[in-house]
């Protein structure tokens, strides 16, 4: 079931700002049990990115009664949120009076094997670059092209997911994920300053433990000691292999998997 | 009237990831005494971008015939196609099979005062820059949160367009529109290998005279003689007054204004 604003619908207006423009935004959020795990995140995350792009933000206690309606029979789902500006006339130009589209659609939990969670699974770098454009980077908006693009590079289900660098050479992340690594027991991730998502996930880790944001190539990279991506389907997947080396299952993987299953279980 | 993949229709699924990333193009055309001007150069940069983008082409006859169905007693409008990757699961990924989604709608000619293309537009410089993207750099695609957020940033009507810069601070285009500048009888224009949309009218001039596409910033633009933005919709604005500084309309611009209504009455 989706409902737009609230209504049991399937299809949205053409003169929406969301289809003419990629104009608004959205959450992917896992539920579990009946439960939106990490809502209050989720929803901060989406009321912070409604103001950079001046969008009225949707109302925290309609989100909750939506979701409770569409979510409290489901055992293992995806919800995925979208507020766009609404419909508009044809041009950039908002209209005078913004009135939000609010979506929420429910989608089967994806079945990954157990190990991906275990032995990790296989990335590679893709060809497709992120660009730079700090008015727009860290928010999971709707111009999504470049992680089409990425993602269209391989159709080999043996490869996991793929390492995004960004023009000048710097990785930055997954094409559905925020990528950590470990060297020396010190974390590491990309800045999202210029480009990327900065992922609910991510900023747990963050808050939780000592994470360096820095700007590293792929040469650095493949130096670590442990890799990793995230987000909030899939938790957390070590990495074993990128670009023919081998990566170990580290102690700061493990340990960090463990306590994401605690947190969510807390959350759930 | 819209129609979908030829059906007369107000609304296009949910799922369609022209919504969900938007991930797909447009194009928007001048439609006169029920002709669509420069259609062929539409659909050949139509084509080029499905290419690049790896969404199958929608075939030109079929484009041809649903643009007479819709424009043939239309005296004066703006024709919009959009072509999307169509509808899919949740996930960047593709689906194995591409069914593309063809959007073409009609909207009101927008009324312009005569003085827009006699005495000129008033313009401003926009503070939201243009990101650096070399693999969308040039395609009207539908991730257009930049001229978006750049047209937001003023309501005054006596404003008529905003012009952008890149992250580098080069003058780059207007949020709707390309921009020319004339400086001692010479052309100049933006290079687009980075960011903005190379327009049909950009396109059409660039064949017709001698322009050097290059890199250039506001304080080079304000030294020239004469300024001028062009779209299809709009064809060609002179520009008298940027930034506080007056520009005449000079015998470049006057002399392209006359040469491109020619050249739309020949087409049309």
């Amino acid at each position: 079931m989706i409902l737009v604003n609230g209504i049991p619908q399937t299809h949205i207006e053409i003169s929406d700002r969301g289809l003419q423009y990629g104009d608004g935004l959205f959450e992917t959020i896992t539920i579990q049990n009946g439960k939106a795990i990490f809502l209050q995140q989720h929803i901060d995350r989406l009321t912070a990115a409604c103001q950079r792009l001046y969008i009225p933000t949707p109302d925290p206690d309609t989100l909750r009664a939506e979701i409770k309606q569409l979510c409290q029979h489901t055992e293992h789902a995806v919800l995925k949120i979208i507020i766009t500006r609404g419909s508009g006339g044809r041009g950039y130009r908002q209209p005078d009076t913004i009135q939000p589209t609010r979506i929420l659609s429910l989608h089967p939990f994806p079945t990954y094997p157990d190990s991906y969670y275990q032995q990790g699974i296989i990335v590679r770098f893709c060809d497709t670059r992120l660009g730079l454009n700090p008015t727009l980077a860290g928010m999971k908006h709707l111009n999504r092209l470049e992680q089409v693009l990425a993602r269209a590079e391989w159709n080999d289900d043996s490869v996991q997911e793929g390492i995004m660098l960004d023009i000048n050479d710097q990785v930055i992340e997954g094409t559905m994920s925020n990528l950590f690594y470990s060297k020396n027991h010190q974390l590491y991730t990309a800045t999202l300053t210029q480009s990327g998502i900065a992922g609910i996930i991510r900023a747990l880790i963050m808050r939780h433990e000592s994470v360096i944001e820095h700007s590293y190539n792929q040469a650095e990279l493949l130096e670590a000691d442990e890799l990793f991506v995230c987000n909030s389907v899939i938790g957390l997947w070590p990495i074993q292999q990128l670009a023919n080396r081998s990566f170990a299952v580290g102690s700061k993987t493990n340990y960090l998997q463990n306590w994401l299953t605690q947190q969510v279980l807390h959350d759930g």
